[in-house]
């Protein structure tokens, strides 16, 4: 079965979703289609299997960052970096989840939407112990997960193992800059953004994207 | 063929573009396949056709931004905002050019490839102007755009136009947040991130995602 999800992988992201057939992921783990069918009932089954594992995986470990006694601010640190090494070390999986998720039906989407939904709520969970610590300026939170998320998932659209840069140094800029986005810290007066909800000067009291 | 177009956009966002068929199309605009034919000579030449379209747009209003005579912050904040109103806007042109592009062959690949590259010069431009200028501190020109970019990419993926908040305070959101992850002040060292690199409390000088 294994072999079965890691074939499917690496077709679904080579070829794209709806252009692999059963019979292509058959013949690249050298069965008959027919025998294919013992394993698994349909294409869009497989589907739905690999988005799930993708997601438990990375549910899973953000719980142990989540639940961990480190500071909020390691904890972010963390999550970015648990977040970026996923995408990395499951290129295949993450392309075909983060590429293909509209392919699956409203049931699926609903229960992939659910766990999703889990994701983010344990990143604002860890945002917001921040802001509780004065270590993260008050946000929107949802908009806060958003944008690290955004970030980061963009990574499995660049991300190359034999580029210049390693897997940790580009963890660390990621951190870096992320974190300075949204740390309490008062804020340069004179290099504020224009137009950016005239946040005062204390910091900590923006509310130009407020809930 | 403006029609076309919009129709092909809208059937390639809603049900993807490999299940998309030429019949779809024709259907959708009230003209028999063959009459369909006349306009278009093959889907793959609609799907290129839709990803210039949404560059050649994008592409244009940027360098419009990139040569004005704003300050690098201002020019930077611009960018991002007219980033996310091309995204709002064009919600269905890029959903395709962002989902489908490895859709494309190699040759039309190549195309998009370039022009995306232009596009991420430009922003790569306003940034460098903006480290000359002491307004941000000096990283890796292509993690910074990567990271801007795709945290506004990923925009495309959850923005509701009937969201409880307006484009203007999602803009403001991200311009504020992106922008203070690389401008250049004096870092809050007693919330630095760990293992980002060390960077010197004078700012500017972190060469921790350096090239």
């Amino acid at each position: 079965m294994a072999e079965i999800m890691a074939a499917a992988i690496q077709l679904f992201k080579d070829k794209g979703y709806h252009a692999t057939s059963m019979q292509d992921i058959a013949d690249a783990v050298g069965l008959q289609k027919g025998s294919l069918y013992h394993y698994i009932s349909s294409k869009e089954d497989l589907l739905i299997l690999i988005i799930r594992e993708a997601l438990a995986q990375y549910i899973s470990n953000l719980e142990e960052i989540a639940r961990s006694n480190l500071p909020p601010r390691d904890k972010f640190a963390e999550a970015v970096r648990h977040h970026l090494k996923g995408i990395a070390t499951n290129l295949g999986m993450l392309t075909v989840f983060l590429r293909e998720a509209h392919a699956l039906t409203p049931e699926q989407r609903a229960i992939v939407d659910r766990e999703t939904r889990r994701y983010n709520e344990l990143v604002e969970g860890i945002y917001q112990e921040g802001v509780a610590q004065g270590v993260f300026r008050p946000l929107n939170p949802k908009l806060v997960c958003r944008t690290v998320l955004g970030a980061c998932n963009w990574f499995y659209r660049w991300y190359r193992p034999d580029g210049p840069l390693s897997l940790e140094e580009m963890a660390d800029f990621f951190v870096d800059v992320l974190f300075r986005g949204i740390e309490a810290r008062p804020a340069a007066s004179e290099t504020a953004p224009p137009g950016s909800g005239g946040q005062s000067a204390a910091g900590g009291s923006d509310t130009s994207a407020g809930a």
